[in-house]
């Protein structure tokens, strides 16, 4: 079985890739629904095992980030809340609250996409995901793949402007 | 209809007092079930909208504290994820995940029990509900009703140690 501790991201990370595009087809379905396009997956062992994107105003539910709906899924394949031996890819630096249920659910690793100068919780305003006064820290790899995460971002937010303008931006 | 705009807890404050015994109600039903005991309800205009306990083991996910019950539920009950005018009563001091939750969902106001010294993110670690550079900011009113929120988990660890230890302590 493939074991899901690679390297860090560096020149041969194919692996890598592959599983933050799978985050990236996540955050493109938040988009078609209207969401900011924010995925995120949970990889154990060389599985994809949570695969999730934002809903917070699908659901109506303030909790509803990408991150979390994939950490409660992964607890339910995995059959226990403690999910060592696991990485999660997310497409956008992790806010508070991710980050402290990264930090809970006992992680090994967070690889995410750009930073989050508003609201990152794992190195832009907090370090929560690797703070030795926590009981637990995971492996933190941040700005990978930067680019596309923030183009579709970048996309959304132009779109949403348009819109409100009427197509007069 | 009854404001929840209470003015913070002292010598009058009979209607906190009310709100904080549900809150202990629910975490004495999370002892009952093995959890550790923490409850939280959400107030809207003198009526709770959302009762929830720490679940984490029962429904084995490391997002399930009583906050982010709470929370999903107040959205569901308001049917909307902004909780403007809501206040929190919970028991314990509020962790990173579950403080960055409650910013989100842009809360008035949160009462908590003791602080948490460990994992405590609204005044002992970390300063997340009321930060400046977050998009909304909560009053903070800490320490209320401390005793007996600090007895049920004092007790519930003190039982836990006893059977670890099969009676002798």
């Amino acid at each position: 079985m493939k074991n899901d501790h690679l390297p860090a991201p560096g020149p041969d990370s194919y692996e890598h890739e592959r599983y933050m595009r799978a985050a990236l087809v996540e955050a493109a379905a938040a988009a078609e629904a209207d969401e900011v396009p924010i995925g995120a997956v949970i990889v154990h062992r060389g599985r994809i095992i949570a695969r999730a994107h934002n809903q917070r105003e699908t659901l109506k539910d303030p909790t509803a980030h990408a991150e979390m709906i994939a950490l409660t899924q992964a607890a339910a394949a995995r059959g226990d809340w403690r999910l060592h031996g696991c990485t999660m890819y997310v497409t956008l630096e992790p806010c508070p609250m991710c980050a402290g249920a990264l930090v809970w659910a006992r992680l090994d690793r967070v690889v995410y996409g750009p930073a989050d100068p508003k609201a990152g919780a794992c190195r832009s305003l907090y370090r929560i995901a690797d703070d030795a006064r926590l009981n637990h820290r995971l492996e933190v790899i941040a700005g990978f793949m930067e680019e596309p995460c923030r183009a579709l971002l970048q996309d959304f937010f132009a779109r949403k402007r348009k819109t409100a303008t009427n197509g007069y931006p």
